[in-house]
């Protein structure tokens, strides 16, 4: 299985648009665009490669310390560890621009592999990008910092999968860092335990680039961000491996583990990680709710919060996501709604004053122990109707957790119809979510009204704490195709600065990167900034693995 | 309120011995000490204190910064600021010994008085040993690589001590860093909330001091350990302040709040933190159980951690511990067990398989909501009684709860009595625990038989997690007068060792400190202290607070 160059995810899976025939319709209207004519990648042979500027005999070493079979300079492999899948990189593969490949791609299969490596490099001057999953949307892949001449390698840690250890009875699990979600919880299942760490990319993001990005899953209310579920670390300087572990409890100075989560593959090589388990949950359920407005869904999930309920995943749309994802579900025929669909929008809108497009929809989900799923699903659904919710059954609850890895997917078929897709994410205490919200809105409408053009702009809130939440945008417009990536900046540049301003967080759970790297000293200060430097200069003192993005 | 400077606590609150008649004679005959001679501290007169050895000028130009009225260069504060809370520190001040006393005391009133003096300190180049309660129990307020000539000052940060803000929405709060435990909760509670830590030293430590040590409180497996209640910190260096916040959540690279949380004083001054808060709890109930062993009782606290229940407290006493306690409860007349007692020991032996020598109890507190507590307490009595526990009744959980802080004074009833005190902890694995277990107590019989004594050891599990827990033992011994601190280090090293050689950390909860500090490399590794040293040259390059304690 291998990411799609162009796009994402693999080419035996996908989502399915020709059985959702209400979407487009709806996109148009919405847009105000009749038109969203076909827009095809370039072809693949299409697309050339730079030469490999590393010499043959670095590349000797190089193929003495992973085994030459184990280093390519392939085109094919140089070029899917180029781009991320941020709409950027995705607008650069389409279009076939792939400027700043790396001269080489490595797959180690061992830790001392990885040092061996860092090593080499640093005597023979080339430099080292980390490549986890590859689904960075941040520019995460990029070589940050190296001088346009400098040659570098992409570091694939996919062939350090393994699970090494699963201690059943404290229940923690030694896992080398390539691997990749799916392969991870099918051996954590097999022993009856889960991590519990489920981001949207979940398929083919890896347990070290979660703990590099400092990621955050969708059932992060039940089993927290990785952070929490990291305690121990394995990483790989020039200088050799190291271990950072202070035993599961401890408090033995700083927690130097956090050093590295989030350093985001500039500081150490993560190659191996030491994890919380939870015994495979009894039972999941999901369901799904509508709220009359925006702000009664919004106290609902506050109050769910700041109880002492557990669901483990919720997400609250506001009403255009809702309306949305109303449209995306799956019909046949002509996709009009049917008269079942007809005769619930007519009650809820006549009996309960949840209106078409007004409603916003929150899907909850528990999981663990029957008797707890069972009364906490209970309590949550009588706090939400003692706000007014309608209780729309399991059914739409169970329909988001089967799409819940496959819209990404989704952005393909946008950029196949020439239509601008991006998300925007930002952690907000709740006293300033309304204000982050309103701001951001502002933001979209001004930045995009400025094109001529008119916004679709989802948002929706999860990943709740008692503290606050991440409120997540897509935004949708169409694509001005002469000036994409001009188009993406005014608008990336346009929200963030009216996040900033309002208070939210630069980031909730994407993490810096290129991206967000012009505002982080503003965000978190020049302090913070100037530390990673000086962490910088202490893992790797030869600037073998990309500056910090400050 | 002010610590007594020759033991725990006030002089208004205490623990009294004399209704506890069973006590001194149970002791008595485990230790094998037909006599225990009482042992008086030193008069306070008696004591001497070393001439100030900061210039009038810059006592001057201190006193511009903080106030003349909050610079004191008297004996008594000074002396009061010299020892913590260690079995050392207090063997040091019953003996009128303050070899190292600061040169003079002061109490800045803001964060920006606190930045000042730490400039002119880098300027002056005396030294500033932060001071929050004072209750270290590992040598934290020694000026740690200090020149024994330079001068330096104690930071009494008490005067910080305000809830600056309460954000009820938001369950946050931004409170300064020198603010007691029972202030702090009691501005809480007039709001409706909690922080919910309450480490044993609680009464008389600080908020500051909980962050710089990494605290754990006796409720951590509902509310978490300070590192998870701390959300934003401000910091004060040479430089100026600093605040460390990216939001309640975010991941703008590694969380450089936890580069602070665990500093021990060595990096900078905390002044402020924004600490999560939750809603004060309907209800709060505590139970005992008794297990016929250490092992069933061990199966009960993990399975409990690791199935979906929610305790806040949780204690499991070995059963010397367990002996302990009951010889510790309070009585009237002779102290002899009451027929109620007797019978409830005979029935326990009869017919429940539980005896007197290998009883083991666990305390067992739930807190939340009403429906939640019932629940959450009848899944675990149903638990521990499959594992053939006997449920105390709420009467002996409630004296433990009662009693939760005032164990400190038994200390210095003790040390009237001249016995050796102790107490050592460490986070382990479930996996480990068994053997770490094992080797502390074959660790002190061969360390304390070598002596020529009978050691009493006590431990309980307490602070659990699916992981793991901390092992915390208190080991009684009769004291070696004249080599008080010669036997203290044995014994130390002895179980420190062992603990080490077993797989457990350095410590749990008490943080490293003076006492640790020859084990930490080992411990964490040569990598991390080195680390320490890096973060020590950014926060504080002239070496104005205390080096780190590698």
């Amino acid at each position: 299985m291998t990411m799609r160059w162009w796009g994402w995810g693999s080419d035996d899976q996908g989502f399915d648009i020709s059985t959702r025939p209400r979407f487009w319709p709806w996109l148009q209207d919405r847009l105000a665009s009749p038109e969203l004519p076909a827009q095809a990648p370039v072809e693949r042979d299409a697309i050339g490669c730079r030469p490999v500027r590393l010499p043959e005999q670095v590349l000797a070493r190089i193929a003495e310390v992973v085994g030459e079979v184990n280093l390519s300079t392939q085109a094919g492999d140089r070029l899917t560890h180029t781009h991320g899948k941020g709409y950027v990189d995705l607008i650069e593969a389409r279009a076939g621009r792939f400027e700043a490949p790396p001269d080489a791609v490595v797959f180690p299969a061992t830790a001392q592999q990885v040092a061996a490596l860092l090593g080499l490099a640093a005597r023979e001057g080339f430099g080292v990008v980390p490549f986890g999953g590859g689904t960075s949307v941040t520019g995460g892949l990029a070589p940050r910092g190296f001088e346009p001449s400098r040659p570098w390698v992409s570091l694939d840690l996919g062939r350090l999968d393994g699970v090494l250890e699963i201690d059943g009875q404290a229940c923690i699990a030694r896992v080398q860092a390539g691997i990749l979600g799916p392969k991870l919880e099918e051996a954590l299942a097999g022993a009856g335990f889960t991590l519990g760490h489920f981001p949207q990319s979940f398929e083919f993001s890896s347990l070290g680039g979660w703990i590099a990005t400092r990621s955050s899953g969708q059932k992060s209310t039940r089993y927290g961000g990785i952070t929490d579920l990291t305690i121990g670390l394995e990483i790989a300087t020039a200088e050799g491996l190291v271990r950072l572990d202070d035993g599961p409890e401890g408090c033995l100075g700083p927690d130097w583990r956090q050093l590295l989560v989030g350093s985001e593959g500039t500081l150490a090589v993560i190659t191996e990680a030491t994890v919380r388990l939870r015994k495979r949950p009894e039972r999941q359920v999901h369901r799904a709710m509508v709220f009359p407005d925006w702000e009664r869904g919004l106290q609902a999930v506050r109050e769910l919060m700041q109880g002492d309920r557990r669901p483990a995943v919720v997400r609250l749309s506001d009403a255009v996501e809702t309306e949305a994802f109303m449209h995306l579900r799956e019909s046949q025929g002509d996709g009009r709604p049917g008269l079942l669909q007809r005769l619930v929008a007519w009650y809820l809108a006549r009996f309960r004053g949840i209106h078409r497009q007004a409603g916003c929809l929150l899907v909850l989900g528990f999981e663990g122990r029957h008797e707890e799923v069972e009364r906490d699903l209970h309590g949550a659904r009588h706090l939400c109707e003692s706000l007014r919710a309608f209780d729309l059954g399991p059914g739409v609850g169970d329909a988001w957790h089967r799409g819940r890895f496959s819209l990404p997917y989704l952005r393909d078929h946008l950029l196949d119809r020439g239509v601008f897709v991006e998300t925007f994410e930002t952690g907000v205490p709740w006293t300033r979510l309304p204000d982050v919200d309103a701001a951001v809105r502002a933001a979209v409408a001004r930045a995009v009204g400025a094109d001529g053009l008119v916004p679709v702009l989802l948002c929706h809130v999860s990943h709740p704490t008692a503290q606050g939440a991440c409120l997540y945008y897509t935004l949708l417009a169409r694509q001005l195709e002469a000036d994409a990536v001009g188009q993406f900046k005014r608008y990336k540049a346009a929200v963030t600065d009216a996040i900033l301003e309002a208070g939210g967080s630069l980031s909730h759970h994407h993490g810096v990167g290129q991206l967000h790297a012009p505002w982080l000293a503003r965000s978190t200060g020049a302090q913070t900034t100037r530390l990673w430097g000086v962490l910088k200069a202490a893992f790797d003192p030869g600037g073998v693995l990309p500056a910090p993005p400050t």
